[in-house]
Order: C-alpha cells, then sequence, then structure tokens
C-alpha cells in the first residue's frame, strides 16, 4: 500500500448509482479495463473474492456428490447447431475463431457461450448403461457471449463461473437435482453472501434456451433493480434426442436420460458491491472477504506499539482468520478510509493507551461501531463480530428487499409504482406471453420469477383480466 | 464402478511405450478424445489430479508473496505483435477470432498462446512509482496453440498451465525471482510429484520467444527420454521498452522495470504418467493422488465386515487421508486390477479372518508388497506407507536418470550410446548453435540444458573440438 496514491472520493450512490458502482470497482481494485471493450480483468483483490467464493462453493458441490472437469473451449458449429433452440439462443453472440496458425479451418470453431452441447457429445462417449448414471459433472472455466454493451462483473464478453451439467436415468431424479442446485445457490448467497433471495421459476419467455424449465434465485439490489444471481435448468431429454445419448436401463430396454444444467458467475460480485456498498466504497461479507480484519497499530513510533500489534495479527492468523497488518507510513486517516473502500469487515486498532489498558478497539465496517475489547478475548470476539457483520448486512438487505416488493392489482399500478420506487412488484398472471410482453412495454418491467412461495392476491390477471393461473414478481433488472 | 466394465489389458510398455501410455490415459479415466484434433478433455479423475496439484503448488506461490489474476483470453492481434521476437514464436501456432456474433471484427484477436502481452498492457496501467513494485501476479487459465501434432497430456492444442508474471525495480531483484520460482518447481516435482530434476539453463536456440534467459526443470522419463517439466524466464527490460512500461524510481528518474515469466502444464500429468507407471498401469505419488487409499472388505457379505470396513474408512478420512471404499459386488481380482490401473497407492482389505486378528491387509502399489496391519496403528501405518510409496517412487526414478546419464567424448559417442539406451548424454560444448544444429542432425538429440551443477569432463567441445565453455546435456525430448 504505503503512499502510493491517495484514498480517492467515489460518486454518491444517491447521485448517480452506475456511476458509484463503476467508481467502487476500480476504487477498490476489484477490476480494470483491458484494450478489447467488454473484456476485463480481474485484479489480485477482485480475484481473491472469487478465490473464496469458488472455494466454499466447490465444497458444496463435492458434498453433493459433484465431479469436477474440464471440456474444450472450442464448439465445432455443427455441434453447436444440434440442438435448435440452444444454437438459436446462442450463435447471435459467438466469437467464431475461422483460421488456426496460417491455415483457413474447414469448419469454424466458436468459442463455448456454454457448454452443453460438450457435455453431450462426451455423455455419449460414456454413458452406456443404467450403471453410468447419474454423471454428475461441474466445470469452473471462462465463457464468451459477445455481447454489445458491457459492466464490470455484470455483463463481460468473458465470464468466470461455474457450469454444472448432469444427466440421470428417470425424470424425476433430473427434477430433483435442478431443485438441489437451485436450493445450494439459494443457501449459498444467504448464508455465504448475506444477499436475501427470491426463489422461483422462469416464464417461458425467460427460460435458458433449450430447457423445459429454468428455476432463478433473484436479489434486489440497492437501487431497487434485480439481479439474476443463478440459475438452475431442466432440460428433459431434448440434448439426448438430439445428441443420441441412450442407456440399457435396468429393463434391458433403450432409454434417453434426462438432463440439468445449472450455473453462477462472477456476475454475483456486482451483486455483493450493490446490495451491500455504501458512499464509502465496498462493504464485504465476511464469509467471502479476502482479509476479515485489518490491524492498525496506532502511533505505531510508540515503544511496543508495533510488537503488540504483530502480536494481535499473529494470534488471528493462528485462529483461522484472514487478517492482515498495515503498519505502512500512511496517516490514521489514510488507512481508515483505505479499508473502508475495500470493504474489509473489521478494523483492529490498538495504541499505547489501548496497551496500557489491556485492550484494542474494533470498528465495524457496515455500522461505523466501535468496541473495545479485552486483549484475552481478542479471536472469540472478533469471530462473535464477523457473525455479527454478517447478521447486519443480511437483515439490512432482507429490509430492502421486504420494504420493496409490493402487490399490484393493475398494470397502470405496476407502472406508476415502478418509476416511483422500483423493487418488485407482485401480481396475478394469466400466464400469457402477450401479457408478459405488454407489461415489458408499457411498465418497462421484465418478469423476475414466479415465486415458489406463492401468495394469492386475487383470481385475475393484473393486465388482461382473464383468470389467473400463478403470482409472478416483475422487476428492472441487470 | 460396479460391474459397468472389465478391467481391460493395457499394451505392456517394453513392447509399445506410446501405446502403453495412451491406453493407461484412456483406461485409468484420465483423459477422452472430443471432436476437435488436439482438444482432450480432462474427466474427473484426472482433473482431480490437476486439483490437488494446483492446490499444492497455489499454496507455495502465496508463501512466496504472489497475487492470483484473471487476464482476458483473447489478444489483438497489434497488441501481441509489440515484442517482435515474441510475435515470431507464437504467432505461427495462433486460433485466430475474426467474428464477434454476425459481425467481422476490424481487428482481429488470437486466443492467447501466453499472456506476456496482456500483462504488459495491464502493468503500464498500474505501474508508475518504485512504490507500485514489484508485481508479482500469477494466472490460472487455459491457453492455447494450434499445433499439427497431439498427445494426452504432453501436446494439447489446449491445455491448462499456470504463467506467473512479475515486474521488479531491479535486474538483480529479477534474476532472483527467476531463480526462486525455478526453486519452487524442482522442490515440487521432487517433493511432490516424486520426479527428480535436473535444473539448468537452455541454450540461446531453446529458450523462450523474447527471453534474455530461460532456465528449466528435465525430467527422465520410463522410456528414458526427457520431459521439459517447468520453465522460468528472465526478460530484461525487453518487453517494458517494447509496452512503454516506466517506473519513477527513488532517484526520480524513469526507468524500465525488469520481468519474468514462468510456468508449469498439465503436462506434468504425462510426466507422472511416464514415471512412475508400469504395466498394470498409473502409479500415483500419493501428496497428488486423489484417492490415497481405498478400502476393500473380503467376503463382505460375512457379518460384521462391511461394518468394520466402514470404520476404517471413516477412521482414515477422519485423520485427513483422502480414502474411498469399494464395497461393490465385483470380485477381489476385479477390484485389485481397478485400483492398480488408476494408480491408487494404498489398498486396505479387511475380511473375517483379519477382524478375528484386531488386523487389516495393506497393499502397496509401487512394489506390490503387502503387511499386516494391527488396527490400533491404521492411521500412522497409513500415514508411514504413503511416506514410503512416495519415497520408493522417487529411488525408482532417481536411479533411472543416474543410470541413464553419461558421459561422452565425442559426437559419434552420443549417436552410439543414444542410439542404443537413451538417456542424456552429458558433453563439453563450445556454446555455437552451429554444434548445436549438427548435435541434432546428426545424432537426432537436442539441448536439454547447461546444468547448474557444471563438471569438467574435457577442455573441448565434442561436437567441433574447441575450447568448450560447457558441459550440457542432451536427449530426446516429449
Amino acid at each position: 500500500m504505503a503512499d502510493k496514491k491517495q484514498v480517492e472520493q467515489i460518486t454518491d450512490m444517491e447521485v448517480d448509482f452506475a456511476k458509484w458502482y463503476t467508481d467502487v470497482c476500480t476504487k477498490a481494485e476489484l477490476i480494470d479495463y483491458s484494450s478489447i471493450k467488454g473484456m476485463f480483468i480481474y485484479r489480485p483483490y477482485g480475484y481473491a473474492i472469487w478465490e473464496n467464493i469458488q472455494r466454499l462453493m466447490d465444497a458444496e458441490f463435492k458434498k453433493t456428490g459433484h465431479e469436477n472437469v474440464y471440456l474444450p473451449m472450442l464448439i465445432p458449429e455443427s455441434l453447436l447447431q444440434k440442438e435448435k433452440d440452444h444454437v438459436e439462443g446462442f450463435a447471435p453472440e459467438c466469437a467464431w475463431v475461422t483460421h488456426g496458425g496460417s491455415e483457413k479451418l474447414e469448419e469454424r470453431y466458436c468459442i463455448r457461450p456454454t457448454s452443453e452441447t460438450l457435455f453431450c457429445e462426451h455423455y455419449k462417449n460414456i454413458i452406456h448403461s443404467h450403471r453410468d448414471l447419474p454423471k454428475l459433472y461441474n466445470q469452473w472455466c471462462s465463457v464468451l457471449r459477445w455481447e454489445k454493451t458491457s459492466r464490470p462483473f455484470l455483463r463481460h464478453r468473458e465470464f468466470l463461473w461455474q457450469e454444472g451439467h448432469t444427466m440421470h436415468a428417470t425424470e424425476a431424479e433430473a427434477r430433483e437435482e435442478t431443485q438441489r442446485m437451485l436450493g445450494v445457490y439459494a443457501d449459498f448467497m444467504e448464508n455465504v453472501l448475506a444477499m436475501p433471495v427470491v426463489r422461483g421459476r422462469k416464464t417461458e419467455k425467460e427460460k435458458f434456451n433449450g430447457a423445459e424449465e429454468t428455476y432463478t434465485v433473484e436479489c434486489m439490489m440497492h437501487d431497487r433493480k434485480a439481479l439474476q444471481a443463478g440459475t438452475s435448468h431442466y432440460f428433459g431429454d431434448g440434448f439426448a434426442r438430439a445428441f443420441d445419448i441412450t442407456f440399457t436401463g435396468k429393463d434391458n430396454q433403450l432409454h434417453y436420460p434426462h438432463q440439468t444444467s445449472w450455473g453462477v458467475s462472477t456476475r454475483m460480485i456486482g451483486g455483493i458491491i450493490m446490495t451491500h456498498g455504501d458512499n464509502n466504497g465496498l462493504v464485504l461479507p465476511p464469509c467471502i472477504a479476502p482479509i476479515q480484519a485489518v490491524v492498525i497499530p496506532v502511533a505505531q513510533h510508540k515503544p511496543g506499539v508495533l510488537d503488540h500489534a504483530a502480536t494481535l495479527l499473529a494470534r488471528l492468523q493462528a485462529a483461522g482468520i484472514r487478517a492482515r497488518m498495515d503498519d505502512s507510513e500512511q496517516s490514521m486517516g489514510w488507512k481508515a478510509a483505505e479499508y473502508e473502500m475495500k470493504g474489509v469487515p473489521l478494523r483492529v486498532e490498538i495504541g499505547p493507551k489501548d496497551i496500557e489498558k489491556d485492550q484494542c478497539v474494533i470498528a465495524r465496517r457496515d455500522s461505523g461501531e466501535k468496541v473495545f475489547v479485552p486483549l484475552g478475548q481478542l479471536e472469540d470476539k472478533v469471530r462473535e463480530l464477523l457473525d455479527a457483520v454478517h447478521d447486519g448486512l443480511y437483515a439490512r438487505a432482507k429490509r430492502n428487499l421486504e420494504e420493496n416488493t409490493y402487490a399490484c392489482a393493475s398494470l397502470e399500478e405496476v407502472k406508476e409504482k415502478m418509476a416511483q420506487r422500483g423493487g418488485f412488484a407482485k401480481t396475478m398472471w394469466c400466464g400469457d406471453l402477450e401479457c408478459e410482453l405488454r407489461m415489458k412495454e408499457e411498465a418497462g418491467v421484465s418478469s423476475r420469477c414466479i415465486p415458489f412461495e406463492q401468495e394469492h392476491l386475487g383470481d385475475t390477471c393484473a393486465i388482461c383480466g382473464k383468470p389467473a393461473k400463478h403470482m409472478i414478481y416483475w422487476g428492472v433488472a441487470y
């Protein structure tokens, strides 16, 4: 760190939320731009957040019986075309490789926008009997989608993600897997990222290209826009038929297996920023913060201060807490601002007066609250405060979600309230695409999901007045 | 597992080493072929080996102060061309992206064959002062090189690797980093992969495109061919000048920083196979084996056997050993062959007679030796045996290396001995490219390295008879 830079001011989120967001992304040193539009550099601090997410989520995948694999990044055009709905959705945003070395390729290859087709090709080779099922595979990789617009973490041409791809002997098993993984995502968002979610099913219009059903976890950002944080898809046997993947069942007959896929990406980091951040910068949930506590010696030139600070650091690290010390020559004010910008959950300060009193001072990033902690209780108290920060962040985000989710009885009401306050409007819906399109056109909102937890708000569709089938959430999404 | 397949015979390595190798890769389920030539699928068992390598090596990188980042996979052609030697070396084997969606790109992009140019572009943005140095970055990713021939793990068009890229204020620091990371690699190969190495410097001809110096760790495979297992490069300030990266020094003057890069790849897995494998299949060094010990109940239908086996499994897992149980209906012979093929270091068997005697039987994969172990000593004995397997593998490989490294006084002698026995021929060398090319043409060998540990074998070059500058190793390489 040292004095290499001044901690700079960022735009207030109330003034310009979009500018505030990109300020945080760059000033907290999460990301940098490259010379290709829409392709970003994940800097060490941003990548360290992803590494923590990966480590914790990968453990959940393994607990639920999944194995990691790595498949090629290129897809021959003919392979991509095997499943009609799938190629229609993805072909327009593929980057195409046409030359290898100095030679023009006989067939062009796209860089994977997602890997269903590659997994199917492989599954055809390795699935023959019911004993080969289920196949529960996951892949950590980057994918490419040639989007027109871009924004750090939220929309990259290349982004990091994981994609689970599984094959099952029965529809019931595959459907159960689709739900199980949505549950893994929902629990992760809430318990690890402190982001409350709404769980539900996507409409026909919004589901994944080629899927029979898409399930989603939807979060509400601080500006009351929606972020689709993770999705889980049930494919039926559509791809299996297209790729001619069959297995011999216990009945000695040939069957098509049933398929799922599910994914989350570095988009979640955008969600963390927009859910928890404030006008001083990033605020990180403790479970994934690269630095959970930073130790700052006060009046460090005074005798004994650095030694005491070093002891605190060593104790925290020994207790398994991700801790750092900043004993650089920067001022206390600079350091406080720097670690606020970086969203470090706890700042542990110790100076000559604290040493006399056998204590340190711990400041919480979320609330700004400062507590005096007897040195004998350091580890326990830090653990307790990290939990408290998580709970505080979750509670605040939950309040935001609940206070800004409201029932509407008509398209007009959605339009009016959405313009005033954003958030999620819930209405009854007949299930027709026409009404969904009208809502988009007239109120500027997309359907977020048909929540699993249904409420009976009335008997008729808020848009057309025909009998209602579902309660649905609408919102403006990232 | 179950009875889904028969454990198949593989080709004897003495009959056809290349066929033996690909048999092991596919029959041990490490790899599968995709529909694109030279692009392979890392299957769960192969990828799990890579995950173990990554985890252990990443910890070493972090201990030595490095941070992980992720940079884009595409390089604009103009960026690649900034350093002349570099582009000359890589352009002929680049895969080129020419279209994004339906639009032709204004400039074509190559998929990274290596990322020096991307790192330099980023470094130019973030290095301004001596306080910004050193930058110690590493990236785990896949790279693409459009090679004509391919072979599992050894030569892929796309392969997984890590690439370290660092920038330093002084030449001395950068040179020290180059050596430090070669040391990290050498220790890793020997202590983790049980592969003894020769450390040295590459000749001008063999060094990395754009580097001032390339250092290497060279291993000898079971067939006595060489494998370059890892390299570390010192670039001087060549790229910094080409990319106009400067920093203000303590002297308030502008300077160019000094650069290094270093990498290892999934090629190491090919090295593991060819160093330790035998005619029964894979033999894995315990540190990176996905399964370190497999528990196999004997006569498992007899009362109490499965319970006892499950207890053994639980105890091993609780002791931090990567253990599995196979209580499938397969025969004991099938199971023994299966776990031999998969290279699992230890097979722990327990049956009714063992239970009576309060013992189990542990079979070592490397030597076939079986030992009776009192159940009370299970964890300690398994740890001891895992160490013994590692040491046994290392000793055998070291013997192979030493017995097949020999001094030669003339090109003729190299030619003759190399044809007879392969291995590493060491000779004195004048340092001239001509002699290196003659050696290649007439004896079919390439220079492996100029070892750090020099020996004085004579005063004159074995090829031309002029005064010698170095002792050098020659060999046939993968």
